[in-house]
Parts: structure tokens; sequence; C-alpha cells
């Protein structure tokens, strides 16, 4: 993360890939945690509350496709891009 | 999927059809928990907890809908695409 | 349901009319818990648990109004289309 | 509702003005509950259970809002309309 | 709110300013639990209910987001808008 | 803040960059739960209560990104901006 930014790394939302804004989502919905508890030691007391609670993981997952929503429009889906490999 | 990503499967949000692309919306949603939630025992545990209670598959749905959101967007809804049989 | 689909009846979603278009947002909502939970018994088991709680119904309506969301703009709002009758 | 319909009243999400499109908006809430819960005697029995209830009454915001949100947008609006009073 | 419209104050979702903007949303959250729950007596008893809650106030805050979306894009993002001050 | 807003700062959702962007999101999210509960005290006392609850902590994450995705939308992604320096 650029030192300058506390809540979007690097302070853009366009990103090269698919993969990478997906990542940029996660980033971003972390550091909202971040700066709502700043005190880490509290925020890894709580990582077991979530990552064993399946209605927990389920909300993260809303969240991240809230923030990725954001982001894949910011990048026009990356229409753009075509990966050298698909499966 | 391909070895380079682990949250797009193919690096890519585009389908060549809606039925891929809500197969795709699934995906991404489970390879969110799956980043969350590292441990694939942990996650086979918490499968009777949300697959026999009607408030978290309710709540699966929400997720999956928003990120089938994301993926008909970008592929302007398959509007070009025919179905050559529709029920 | 068209047989080679389990997740976008008809693998599209253009519809002639709105009440056509939500009709479709609730079998895709579905779809996604059946694929979510398989066993036929079990979501039938289900079923009084969501019917009888005011929770749970409103819950089924947010998932809804997204599914519907996604199908309206996919259909342009069926801008084109004239109901015979209004009530 | 004209009779041919059981999920959107009259076939259409055009309205001729922001209010009519808000009061279509609870009426499509309310017909989605009733298609998931047919039972009239069990919807009138849960009544008091969401009207009283603070939680359930922001929830049933978030529905109504989300309804909102494709008729106004099916409507442009309603950017063409000049009430002949504002307050 | 003008007397013809009991859902969206003075029948229109055009305001001059964001502030304005955002204060209409309010206004027709609030107009949504009003008409779900007619008795003013029991809104008001309520209203600790939520107002002493983190969680019913962060889903408020939710919601009032979900209303403000709708303005905001009716109002095009109010880009013809210049404050006469900022902060 | 302006001294004349009370939700939106500034009266504006056009910000220089998306970091400010973010921050006027969490900014705004804070303001609605402020005029809901005007109590400075009540507030203060709350907010362990989400603090330290991953659940609260991840519905607060849900809030700014919807706040965010209105002002992204507004500022057209932020599309012209040309950070610095990425990480």
């Amino acid at each position: 993360m650029s030192e300058q930014t506390q809540l979007i790394p690097g302070n853009s939302l366009l990103t090269a890939t698919p993969e990478e804004g997906r990542a940029l989502a996660l980033k971003i919905a972390r550091l909202t945690i971040k700066i709502t508890q700043p005190d880490a030691e509290v925020r890894e007391r709580l990582r077991p509350d979530y990552a064993n609670d399946a209605s927990m993981l389920i909300a993260i997952g809303q969240t991240v496709a809230a923030e990725f929503s954001i982001i894949a429009a910011a990048n026009n889906y990356w229409s753009w891009f075509s990966p050298s490999e698909k499966d």
C-alpha cells in the first residue's frame, strides 16, 4: 500500500486484470475493518469468530462482492483484457 | 481454474452463456470463502451448518445474486446469445 | 427448464413480460438454494422454517429483488411492452 | 391487480409518478411474500411479529428500497414529471 | 410533505443539493416504516430499541444508503452543483 | 464539515481522489448514525459493542461499500486521476 493512503491501496480502483481487481476488493474490505477497529490485537482475536462461522463467512462474501462490483465497473469489466488461458 | 488465479477462475468475467455466468458467480463466491477460511477441513465441517439452515441458504442466495449481477453486466446480459431451446 | 441447465432456466435472462421476468427471478433464486442443498427432502423439511418466519420471508424478498434487478436490466425494463390492461 | 398477474401488478414497471412507483414497489414486495407463504391466515399471524420489531421494519425498508431502485430506473427516475407542488 | 403523497415527499426524487437529497433519503426510509407500522405510539416505543442498538443503527445506515443511491442517480449525482464552500 | 450541512460534508459527492472518496463514504455513514442517535454519549457507549464484534464490523463494511458505490459513480470512478505511485 502506498504510504499516503489508508483506505484505497495505490489510491486507484484500476487494475490490470479481474484477479487483481478481486484482490483489491478484499484489501479495501479489510482496510475498512482496520480503520473501524485499529487495534491489531483485537482484530486478531476476532479472526476465529468469523473464520469458523458459516454465517459470517457468507456476510464477508457479500461485502467483497459489493466492493468488487465498484471496482469491476471502474475497470469497465476488463473487457479489453484477454487472459492467455481460460479454464 | 487457471493456475495463476485464486479468486477469479480463468481471470475473466466473460462467459459464453447465462448458465456459465451463473456457475462462475457460484465459483467466485466459494473462492472468497476459501481465501477467508483456507482450511478445507474447517470449511467441510461448516457445510451442515449452512446447508441445513434456511436463513443461511437465503444469505448464500443473496451473495450469488450479487456476484451474478456483476458478471451479467460484464457480459452485457448475453443479449447476443440465442439459446437453442427455451422452457 | 431446459435439460442442459441447472441454474438459469432456458439459459436466457430475456422474457416477454415483467411478470415472466419476476417468475424467472423466483426460479433462479430457488435453483441457487437447490444447488447448495441438493437433497429435496432436506429442502422440504426447511420449508416451514422460512414460510412461518417473518424475518426469513423478508430476506427471501430481498433475494428475489436482487435477482429481478438483473433480469429487469437485461430486458431494458420491458420498455417496449404494453400490457393490454393495467390495474 | 390485473387478473392475469400474480407478481407484478398490471404487468408493467412504468408508473405516472414517483409516488405511484413507490406504491408499486411496496405491492411487489408484498406479492413476493404472498407467493412464498400463500396462506393468508399465516401471513396475518406474522404481522405483529414484524410490525412491532424494529429490526424487521428496517429489513422491510431495505427490501422496498431494492424494489424501488428497479422501478425508478425503469421510469428513468420520472425526470419528465413535474409535481404541481413541492414541500 | 405535500398532502397528496404518503411515500415520496413532494412526489419527486429531484433535489437542489446532495444534502437535500440525503435528507430526502432519510424521509423516504421513515415513510416506509410509517406505512408498515402506522401506529405512531408503537413507532415511538420502538425508538429506544434501535437508537441504542449498534446493529440496528448500522442496518438503518444501509437502508438510507440504498435510498440515497436511487436519489443520487436521479439527480445525476448533482454534477452541475457547486457548493460555495467545501470543508 | 461545512456548517450548513449535517449529512453530506461539503454538500458534494465529488472528491479529488479515490482515497478521499472512501473517506467521504465513511463520514457519510457516520453522519447517518449521528442523526439517528444524536446523543454523543450513547454513541460512545455503543462503540465497544461494534468494534469488538466481528459480525458488526462486517456489516459496517457493507454500509461503507454501499456509500462508496454512490461516490465512485459520482466521480466516474476517478478515471482521470493518475496516482503518482502505485503499490
